[in-house]
């Protein structure tokens, strides 16, 4: 197999390591896993080093007492020096073989982007099948990753139209949150009014890992229609706010690696520089989880009411997890409402129904957008400030914003009228505001309780008390 | 502390971290000192939980059998899967404390350059004084750099008269091997005839982490003499060699650290790209360990041959590390030779007094230099090709060039008369030789063996025939 001869040491290696990643892109998809496997498998630690240091650390700790007071030892004894050269050995006995072919491809020219294809290819292995060995295997190359792109190993670069044709062909076929349509549409988003920086990486020249695009306007958009057509754009000194509407990564290789972590905070240092009379930071962000959330959330509610209808199953717990996700005018005016193709035993069955028809009728009637409006706003309100997972946000839009340091501070309705933004969202798209002051202490506070940070008006969607008023008009 | 505050989570980092900069600036060696041991004993590693976690992985292993076939584990298996999440938790649990502080500065502005500080600071105080905490600190910290030093974040860049006085300031300040005078001297190693290429990293802008300067010639040059004053240079389309002739760190806390590994091979392939009709690679390097290496045997030698006057010690080892470091007609010619105020009582006696003579006396008389010219280089090819401290290279220049692929081509004579020429290796010095087709090899086979491929001529100083030759004539 190819991969023996690269860790053999006597071989060249550069040649290697290109025979390696061409023989590799030469392997069918099932080939490639097999080889994969291998690696995962017979080139991971050697379980019987480690077993014969653990023994004598153990051994260590005996002799010293036992009683958990170690770092008490005079520094210079013999029996504290013998500690560190365990825990040295021990800590070069854990790193699994193919650490080595890691870092020997990290040190190769291309290797890094090889190794963020070969992770791209565990990934989409992983998402059919969770196969231990591989899953360890894509955890511990994720970590090398992040430590080799580092921002400190980023370089900040402000992406125009005097760049090279190779490098804005990649803007255009990344670009994931508002595809680009044509040359002129580039030209627009690198024009007077607009601005585009990407993270570069030494070894990965001419390919951007993450960019994101802004917009200088008088005031915080609302619609992502105002951004992306609002020709002509004002004069750059009349404006006073920078707004985000598009991050895209292009390295699905580095999927889970936070790149963008101090992309947006060097992005306003630059601009506010550049621009002093720019005061606001702040995004137009789509809401990509929503409706997926909410439609299951629909669904598996619509079957425990229906069962409702039925008897009780034993041991009566059948309602516990059973919640009307409409208030009671919203569930009125929606049952008033309901054309016949969508009806429904109750306002959530109606609601699925609604945002599951095909076209995504309910858009074209006034009727019907005034009915879902408020439980779909005030449920995205809940969802992006109540609906975590690991005590992060659910919205992978939300999380990195949040921990970015940034605050929600506004919903907006109709907002991304796309197709795609009316089946990630139902439209709504979200503004995330910097406020320079706050962004550490946001970011830190976020970071270590998982505390959300809203504007009142968004808040307000989801307090009690808002129950009350809807059933008291 | 300050310390303490920046390992809290709750306060704005980055003015913490600049708040932590500069307090160390502010602080004496002595405090330094007391600084790094805190974090050196109050930030390592929990090793109760590091305990926890050997149990733990031990229990496991003695319900897999203990057999040691751990890996024919099935991979399903729900042990496997255990084996992979305790072994990436004692990895976890294997990163002392401090490792956070240091993350974090890698991730600050300035961070890496303030690390690079640290470590020189601490090296300084290992070297008077052995603290193991502070000597496993040190060893944690420069695994660090250079995982964020890999060449795959360093960035080759040719350094001209264009770049910025700061930069080039920064050259002047740096070059260690041969000083530059003014500013004329900079501009002329920039100049027609010449290049100088540094590594840059991006969080340490605008100052390069190493440099090589090379100059363009007809034939590999003997002498530095020719290289630094051989004004005007040549045209450069009749230069045929590229002479590697300085190379220089900047960062004393990255000592230990090897930058410059791909630095020669990328040199390399630039200049071959940019001037196809250069086809030969060679350094003129000098043998900064060599005299040190040679009076110490020298006087250790002397005593023991003193002693054989004596009565033999008890045991009668006395003499098994007795060797006489000359030739008998090297001897003969020595003692000749010698004059009044070096006389000894054997040629390695007159040698030691002649190299140790003030103001290098022995290189003002025709006669001196003739009677040391052949065992100086004969000990200096054997100094380079068979003194090894852990299978490498004892000299520290050699030990770089034999690590990057080159080979020992030619020893000469009065090939730096500077001070530190004459100081450091009698005023030899070495050409070390780069042959494109045979860089990998030689790296592989010095790193795997310590094999040292040299030239006939100066393998021959080294061959026991020679000894019958010299004898003979």
């Amino acid at each position: 197999m190819d991969l023996a001869i690269s860790l053999n040491k006597t071989e060249s290696l550069d040649a290697v390591l290109d025979d390696f990643s061409e023989g590799y892109f030469s392997l069918s998809n099932e080939n490639r896993k097999k080889l994969l496997l291998v690696l995962a498998k017979e080139y991971d630690l050697n379980r019987n080093q480690v077993r014969e240091l653990l023994k004598q650390y153990l051994g260590l700790e005996l002799q010293s007492g036992n009683e958990g007071e170690a770092s008490n030892v005079d520094d210079g004894s013999v029996l504290f020096s013998a500690f560190y050269r365990i825990e040295k050995n021990l800590r070069q006995a854990l790193k699994p073989t193919y650490d080595v072919l890691f870092e020997r491809f990290n040190n190769h020219t291309g290797g890094l982007k090889f190794l963020s294809i070969l992770r791209a290819d565990i990934l989409s292995f992983l998402e059919h099948e969770n196969i231990v060995s591989l899953r360890a295997l894509e955890y511990f190359l994720k970590e090398k990753l992040s430590t080799w792109l580092s921002p400190a190993a980023l370089e900040l670069h402000q992406i125009t139209w005097d760049d090279s044709a190779s490098l804005l062909e990649k803007i255009v076929a990344y670009e994931a949150v508002h595809p680009i349509n044509n040359l002129l549409d580039l030209k627009r988003r690198l024009g007077i009014g607009r601005r585009c920086f990407g993270y570069l990486h030494t070894s990965i020249p001419g390919e951007p890992l993450i960019f994101i695009e802004v917009a200088l306007l008088k005031n915080v958009a609302r619609t992502i229609q105002e951004v992306l057509w609002d020709d002509p754009s004002i004069p750059e000194p009349e404006a006073t706010c920078a707004l985000f509407y598009s991050i895209s990564s292009t390295q699905p290789g580095l999927a889970g690696i936070n790149l963008g972590k101090f992309l947006i905070k060097r992005v306003i240092t630059l601009v506010k520089r550049d621009m002093p009379q720019v005061s606001t930071f702040a995004t137009l962000s789509p809401i990509p989880g929503y409706m997926q959330w909410l439609l299951s959330k629909l669904a598996s509610q619509s079957v425990l009411a229906k069962g409702d209808n039925m008897e009780q199953p034993a041991g009566g717990s059948g309602s516990t997890f059973q919640e009307n996700l409409l208030e009671p005018d919203e569930e009125r005016k929606l049952m008033n409402s309901a054309p016949e193709t969508c009806a429904g035993k109750n306002g959530m069955e109606v609601m699925l129904n609604l945002l599951t028809s095909t076209n995504y009728e309910w858009t074209s009637s006034a009727e019907l957008l005034s009915a879902l409006k408020p439980p779909l706003m005030r449920l995205c309100a809940r969802y992006l400030l109540q609906e975590k997972k690991g005590g992060k946000a659910l919205d992978s839009v939300a999380n990195f914003h949040l921990q970015n340091g940034s605050m929600v501070e506004r919903l907006s309705w109709m907002a991304d009228r796309s197709e795609k933004g009316l089946r990630q969202s139902g439209g709504i798209m979200v503004n995330y505001m910097y406020r320079v002051e706050h962004i550490e202490e946001y970011a830190q506070s976020y970071f270590s309780t998982g505390h959300i940070h809203a504007s009142s008006d968004v808040r307000l969607y989801t307090m009690p008390q808002k129950e009350h008023e809807a059933t008291a008009d």
